[in-house]
């Protein structure tokens, strides 16, 4: 079966190379178009436009930077829209509930289904197919997607009604934009106190808190190495939207507020652009 | 050999079991002499007085509830400081590191050894001897007890100098009740969004998040079931001596302050005696 | 002169009893029009519609609840914009800086003048027109207004373009929200430690911190009343809109997010109709 | 009469000059004898000990720098106590309420009477005799002083027993330090919003808010002047200790909790010894 993918970057590239090598048969579009040349080396076929991509395919996935370029590839002139009647749209890009549910109002209304994935997981996760997947929106593409979801990801949930993806991958985010504060400033009290910071690590790692994100993060912050694995703005988009979803639903939550205010002050002394552990930054 | 262990609370109780079921001989004290009984039936002998229990063994461990039960047992009358001279001593309760040099400096005054040991993990890791011990002081005195502390921990570190397993316990204990509050908020705002919470700690646990703190925790905060593993007086107490100690060293603990904040609100409104994950009510 | 006023809730109708108290000819319109009915008894001539009021006047007044009514009376049917050609409209309504952006070109568009005119103070400065006055815009419509502004205000400012006067307003809201949370704190901490809060609001008073608010607010805090001279829910809302445009500028306020939390958690209460000292509350 | 005065600080040295050149006799004494010089150009006498000051004067006040000098003072070779049988003792420093009671209760023991009166203010009030006076302990020593008092400040309040002078101090500098920071936060947010942080300054002193603090303030800040009235390090300090009140009493302040950090942040880079207003380079 022919799956189509829109969009190669850091993410996209790793996810449709992956399907190829799990013997998918995957056409590919990029706005550069450049970018598909290494996914052809890899067995891909190249689409001219979104349009032409998703008339080809049964279903087809987009993974894209943000709200803007997710609402472009559907409804610019040869976007999704002009081929949607009787296929499937499956956007996995992470953008707000609102943005979606725009997505999938006008894909319905020409006659196509639309599924919202947005994913846990970065660069490495899906070089590794170690995705956590949430999906919402048509039921049944869900299941015709699980194949390549499988393949993707480690592991796949359906929640229900569009939007619901995306605020479920809100609050994920602000649980790990708390934590990565948590975490810093224990690591820069452990320093300051005279103490080797390495064994906090450590620590941490033999108890009950021990957890991925220590584990990849720690000994990288150590080194004051923060090549961007999610970059600290993107980290500050969402922890905003967060607090956003939570004013709209009176929950207090202070501590990702203040949490969101340091990553607001990385931003502002130029931390954007490097990996949202530079949030550690702040404390010198 | 024989190891004195004083203090029956809790988890001095699991823990000297421990070290019967494995062979230890063990000669118990506790301020309830009748709490003594139980240990009895495990094999225990038990000591009429902290400075007896000294007396009689190559070394003793404490396991006390807070810093001024542990100064008691050392320098009331009767006290281990009687008898120290040529022996050691473990304490392996949660004091600052103020009260831990203050008794580590009268036992080393008469001729005795000293290690603080204090513990991360709490009642169920204390029976299945799966704590973490934080250990420094006397080097040797921690060599000794190695064999005893294999059995009642899955790990242990020598960081040095007395004080310094206190300073890195606070650390671990600042970064657990600000990772508390940020997984409260994130349940509170899945939950009012209209989505289920359970979904969000299974998708937490497959991700780069997932931890023991959240396993254990999460599905009795969904119950509103707070049965103290770990009372929120104890997390907050320690919250503040770790704000404390940053204080000291011109640290920077925004999220920790606050965190510190909520469960000082919890307190205030009664759950003092809760489990410290009782914190998520302060968000109704 | 005629002046043209649309919206006659608890500041609208205030501000144009006033106009009228110090001879100003004045033609009001309200939604619900029987709410003119006491504006006649002090002197003024109704409109029945906007248009029929901007159509009358050399410039007119609106002073309404929110962004979306401020739009309606512009743009619907029978609304500002049909008159507008060669008149002047001054918004005097608390709206954001993008709702007054739009209206703004709207009017232009058509012909008109725009002047947006935030004020600064509550019912009580309303009746004694001792409002501040923060205006933005057109400069001649500015002077032109100037003695309708000297009987509404005991001040008056001319900021610059359209948005400006916006946003001063949320960052004086913001002070105003954060400072109110001091003062809470502040209170609290001194009643719990068995002082008396009365005391405080003397000391306060006597010092440099001395400031109308506390002055107002305080002894009302203490009696435990909060009857609504600024509705909690309509505080919060001006803070998270002054956070948002933190965020836009990438300015850390996290003394402001922690105090919007606060505002948050008494809103999830039912407290938001309250008075906004009612913050109090939520250090019960 | 004869009025002793120990410390001749900024605050101490300007205080004893208002007596003197309101007609009262004093007798100085300072650690740093040759400090005493100039005040014996406006008519003072020296004397060569506390002890020695005490013995001469019918009460004598107390100004130094914190709780170590305030004890060394009294309890000393050549102190306080040696000659306080009869006499009268009144600390102005500003001191916790621990510090406080230890020396009134040796005083008392020495059939001495005790009161302290810390003070609102700074060195500008002291100049101008215009501090508020916040006293606790020994009533009819309190009458005694008033005549000093009503020169040294414009306002005097008394409290109750020892310690509540000390807690409704905190309590002030609390709320002043959340204000400090919720102003600058709003001066950042203009200035970076494409305003001018001025005219902020100018709403704000025109409306409800309007305040001394503000108004001094204010300007040096837009010069980025920090000539230290009130030492940052100083202000850091009392905030930590309103925060430990707080607990002590479980109030919880989250706003005065994330204000201290932003203190805490400026001190860790360097800015200790600033004024206190220096907070708002943590928002750079």
């Amino acid at each position: 079966m022919e799956i189509g993918f829109l969009g190669l970057g850091i993410m996209g590239k790793a996810m449709s190379i992956n399907l190829l090598h799990h013997g998918f048969k995957v056409t590919v579009w990029n706005r550069t178009l450049s970018k598909c040349d290494e996914l052809v080396e890899h067995g891909a076929t190249v689409g001219e436009t979104p349009a032409a991509v998703v008339k080809k395919c049964k279903y087809t996935i987009a993974m894209l930077s943000d709200p803007s370029a997710a609402l472009s590839v559907v409804f610019d002139k040869d976007g999704v829209l002009e081929q949607i009647n009787g296929k499937g749209y499956i956007d996995m890009s992470t953008i707000d509930a609102q943005t979606s549910i725009k997505i999938s109002d006008a894909i319905k209304a020409k006659g196509g289904d639309f599924l919202e994935a947005p994913v846990s997981g970065g660069k490495t996760h899906a070089e590794d197919g170690q995705l956590v997947i949430i999906a919402a929106g048509h039921k049944a593409l869900y299941e015709e997607a699980l194949p390549a979801f499988d393949v993707l990801g480690k592991k796949s949930f359906f929640l229900g009604a569009v939007g619901d993806g995306a605020k479920m991958k809100l609050a994920v985010n602000a649980v790990m934009g708390s934590m990565m504060n948590a975490f810093s400033e224990g690591l820069r009290l452990v320093e300051r106190s005279g103490l080797n910071p390495g064994t906090l690590l450590d620590v941490l790692d033999h108890g009950a808190m021990s957890n991925g994100l220590f584990k990849s993060k720690g000994p990288t912050m150590l080194k004051n190495s923060y090549n961007p694995g999610f970059p600290l703005k993107h980290m500050q988009k969402d922890m905003r939207l967060a607090l956003a979803l939570g004013d709209e639903n009176a929950v207090p939550m202070p501590v990702a507020a203040v949490a969101n205010e340091a990553f607001e002050k990385a931003k502002s002394t130029g931390l954007g652009d490097l990996d949202f552990s530079a949030v550690i930054k702040t404390l010198n």
